[in-house]
Order: C-alpha cells, then structure tokens, then sequence
C-alpha cells in the first residue's frame, strides 16, 4: 500500500511534511509513501532525516501551487505542481491507496473534481473532519467547507456518507446524527436546514437525532454533524479560535500571575498538556474528501510535522477500513 | 430613569433575577427597577434580600412564557405575561428606558416586533452580543440569531448599526467592521456574503476590513463582525460550547491528575479564575435588540444572578450612552 503525499503542501513545507512522513513510516510498517515535490530538495531533506528508502518514492514536481492562486486557474496551468502530481499518481499507481495534502484547500478540492470521480449518485464531495468531544470521543463534522451553497438533498448525502463514516473508521454502530442549526427544537433553522431536516428524518437507514446547536457539537452526545459548508466551516473554525484563544489567555494569566502562578502552572503542566492534546485538531490528522473514488485527505494548512505524520497514519488506517469501498457499498446498491 | 425587568424569564428564574436586580441596584445609583410577574411571589423574594423597596416597583403578570411554547401564539394568547406586560410597561411609563429579560428568544422577538417599531428604514431588529477578544477588549457580533434569513441590504444594516453600537458603547472610534465568512480571501463566501460584501465595500461611512473566518472573531483585530442571524448563532454557540468544553476538560484533567494536579490548581486558581472571568459571557450581560425605538436586552437563558445583574447594568449603561438616539440619528438623516 502506497500514500501520496504531496511534499510542497503547506505553511510548514517541505520541512514539516518531510519530518512528519519519516516519523509516520517509523510507527507503522506494511506501507510506503510517494512523495510529490522537487526531487532534489525532497531527497535531501529525507537524507537528513536519515529516511528509509526502500519506503519510500519521490515524484518530480518542481512547481507549488500556493494559498493566494486562484484553484481553477492554478490547477490547470501547473501541470506539474505538487497536488497536480499527487493526483496524477494516485489514478496511475496501481498500490496508491490515498493522497495526502497540506497545501490550498481550493487546490486540492479543484484537482479532486478534476482528477478524481464521485460515487454513484454521489452529488457533492465533502470536506469531513473528526473532532475531539469533552467525554474523549469524536464527533465527524460533515461539510466543513467543500461546500459554501448547498441543497437539502445535499444534506441527506452527508448525512449518510458522515454515518457510513463514523461507523467504519471510528468504529460507532448506528451513528447519532444531527443537523447544526439556530436552535435544538425541531421548528428551528433557515429555509436549508427545514427542508434538509424533513429528508433526513425520513429516511429509516439513518438514526437521526433532530437539530442542534453549535453549543453541543462537543458534547459527545452526537456522532455525526450535518451541515453545509459554509455553516459547518465557521463552527469549525469559530471553535479553533477560542480553543487557541483560551490557551492565550491562560499562557498570559499565567505569565501575569506572578510567582504562585507560574509555581501553579509548573505542577499542573501534564494535566494542561492533556488538555492541549485533547484539543489538538493536528492530533486527529486532517479532513478527510467523502463522496469520491479515491481517498484524498486534506490536512491543515498550518501542520506541523506531528500533524502530517497523523495525517498520513489517518490515510493508511482509513485504506485499512476500506472506507471508499463502504461509502461505495451504501450509495451503489 | 427605570429599568423594566422580566422577573420570570430564564432557567433560574424569579430567583436570580430578584438577586440580580438587587445586586444591580445595590451597584449603581440613579436609576431603578420595574419587574414584571406573580406580584406575591416576586414581593416574598425581594422582602427576603432585604431588598431597597424605594427603587423598586412591581407589575402584577400572572403568566409565563416558556421556551416550549410556540412565542407567537404564546405571546397572542398571553398578555397577562412577564414578557407581554414588560412590553407595555415599556411603551406605557414615560420613564422606561429598557426592558430586560432572560425568557425565550422567540417570545422576546416576536413581543418586540409587535410592540415596539423599527427606526427609519431599518428592515429587521437584530440580536447583538458583545463577546471578549484575546486582547481583553470586546468585539460585536451582529446578528447573532434573530433572523436566520437574511438578504444583503439587511447586512449591510448590521454593519451600519453594529458600527454605531461599537461607537456608541464600547467607545471605539472608527470600528473596523468584518463579514463573517468561510475565508478571509475576498473571493470566498457563499452568495449572501458575496452579495453584502460588495454593497458594504461601497458604503464610505464604515471602516470595512473585509471578510473574516470563524477563528478570529476573538483575535481583537476586528471590532464588529457582521453575519446573518442563522451563522452568526453558530460561531456564537459553538464558540461558548469549546470555552465550555475546555474548563470541563481542565477540570477533568485536574481531578485525574493526582495530587501534584491538584496542588498545582490551587497555585493557578486565581490565574484560571481570570480566564473563566475573560470568557464568561454572564459578565458582559445580554444581547441588545438593535434596530428598534425602544432598548430591549436580551440575557442569556441560563443566566445566574450575576448575568442578570450584568444585564440591567448594561441597559442602564446603554440608555445613558443614549444607544437608541444615535442609531436613529444613523438611519433618520
């Protein structure tokens, strides 16, 4: 099994990605990774990383694709950028198994339309992240962003593919499902949520719980958040900012605290550190494409090496759990 | 100057509100309080906080809304309400300058549509939090609720009457004033958000710094973020959820971390204390109606007698910074 990882995704490429495959081939065997990038600088990082070879392949790709291009227009005229490459592997490669990306989210998501397919009746691809929970759990957030307009029929699509989801790689038996909405009444939500609700509902595959509020997203009491992308993106994003937010402003009460402070933060350092990792989105890997043929995970842009080793792990136990063939298996039937 | 008061609204009602507006008047001087509700019952509770009985009038309103029912039958059928009577105590007593209650949303809203008027041309009233920034300073977020169908001239009267708010209370000069949406490119957003950010991009009287995403609402480079009310109740809830979160996964991690944790907590707790205070939305008080003729502020459902104390002062602050007058002067030129 192979993982394309594209080398120059990424504020912290290539170091970062380098760094973080070597680490991720280190914890587990039975896999090797593709990486797509400048063969020269690539082969020279992993020599300082003292990599395992015989693991791993590099791709020439001289040309990055960055944040501020404009996806369409970039995909199209850097046929041998980075993503473009990875892609093309992933499709040629007969033991490519999944792509692994860092870099722009509008890259990746353009290439993927452009280089992969959707399953079946599948109408959108969704950007699918898990989320830490306060009881130690997950909760998969279904559309986080792909997606900015949607329709309700597009609701009931990630509404399965996020329960086929969390069934086959966080290993949940019928999945609790919700909608995001304005409120947890069932009169709640904007004209999308109303009509979205009123498919979900019936459909008997599903264990839909009703609606609910950004508020209990963490709660560990729902599996699977349905939302469309633009919603489900500043819910995600809305809850990053406070969760570093917040540990600003301990780091500054500590630092404003004086002497018993800091004497205070020396002891309860392990216990705050669990709770940074608990936290840590980078800690989950990244956001997984639903709906299309290929595996294709989109880490954040901001990854640190930690964050892409996770990121490739995800990929390889996501292939292990075949979650392609089972998002298959439930819209082709 | 009175306040007027909804003694029976909000999950710890009447008993935090008759604290809170004991707590409120005990600060502050020069104005006094009206409450609404089951005369007896509201009497008893004021008598046993030895309460300052010269300050303080009773509105006889044997009725309660609760969250449950729908608001605008509930809000026809019931006049004899805590809610209905606070409304006519409010266009009735020549001395009203506010209405505060910690009842259902959709029963304040719907009250206030019926009973009070739109200023000008203003087309929707809007639900407006002030929330803490990382910085220690405030950020307004408009509309946090009220209406989860909005079109791009109701935006744009967000950003002008969020703008005067920020002016007007928080005593920003010049607010930059942000669209929330899924990036902070300014290609990014859904049609809404493209739509409004090119009629508040035209618009001279405001200082629009352009498009923000989710995780810097609380970054403190923003001072009033606009959105419609379905999203902007999503940043808000999920934003409370992981600050939420967070001190429940502190504690838990604290309480699982042996002695050397918890020596370590009461070292920090004056630290964590501040933190809690930073993020604890009961202390900045409840979300103003914008948009109206009258001063209506909104608390927090679950808001204890702390919070609804904040929430009168915070009336009696916005009425002294005449709120109202200078929307109106904004929109009636």
């Amino acid at each position: 099994m192979k993982i394309i990882v594209d080398a120059f995704g990424g504020d912290n490429s290539p170091s970062s990605v380098i760094k973080g495959t070597v680490a991720a081939l280190d914890a587990k065997k039975g896999f090797s990774v593709v990486l797509t990038g400048d063969e020269k600088t690539t082969r020279d990082l992993l020599t300082a990383e003292n990599a395992d070879f015989s693991r791993i392949e590099i791709i020439h790709a001289p040309e990055i694709i960055t944040c501020e291009e404009a996806p369409a227009t970039a995909v199209k005229a850097k046929k041998n950028s980075s993503i473009v490459k990875g892609f093309e592997a992933l499709n040629t490669d007969p033991d490519a198994a999944g792509f692994v990306s860092c870099g722009s989210t509008g890259a990746v998501l353009t290439a993927a339309i452009m280089y992969t397919k959707r399953i079946g009746n599948i109408r959108r691809a969704s950007l699918t992240p898990v989320l830490p929970t306060i009881k130690g759990g997950n909760v998969v957030l279904i559309d986080s962003g792909a997606n900015p307009e949607c329709t309700a029929d597009m609701l009931l699509q990630f509404a399965k593919m996020g329960s086929v989801f969390a069934e086959a790689v966080l290993d949940i038996k019928t999945p609790r499902v919700a909608i995001l909405s304005n409120g947890t009444e069932d009169l709640k939500g904007n004209t999308l949520v109303k009509e979205a609700f009123a498919l979900i509902k019936e459909d008997a595959s599903l264990n839909f719980i009703g609606q609910t509020e950004g508020r209990d997203i963490m709660s560990g009491n729902i599996d699977v958040v349905v939302s469309d992308g633009f919603s489900g993106n500043i819910a995600l994003k809305s809850s990053e900012g406070v969760a570093l937010g917040m540990f600003d402003i301990i780091k500054q009460n500590i630092m404003a605290g004086g002497l018993r402070a800091k004497i205070g933060y020396l002891f309860l350092k392990p216990a705050l550190k669990k709770v940074a990792k608990t936290m840590d989105y980078n800690e989950k890997g990244g956001a997984v494409l639903l709906g299309l043929n290929k595996l294709i995970i989109k880490g954040h842009g901001a990854s640190g090496d930690k964050a892409v080793k996770s990121a490739i792990l995800q990929a390889v136990n996501y292939a292990e759990s075949d979650l392609v063939g089972r998002i298959t298996k439930a819209f082709i039937s």
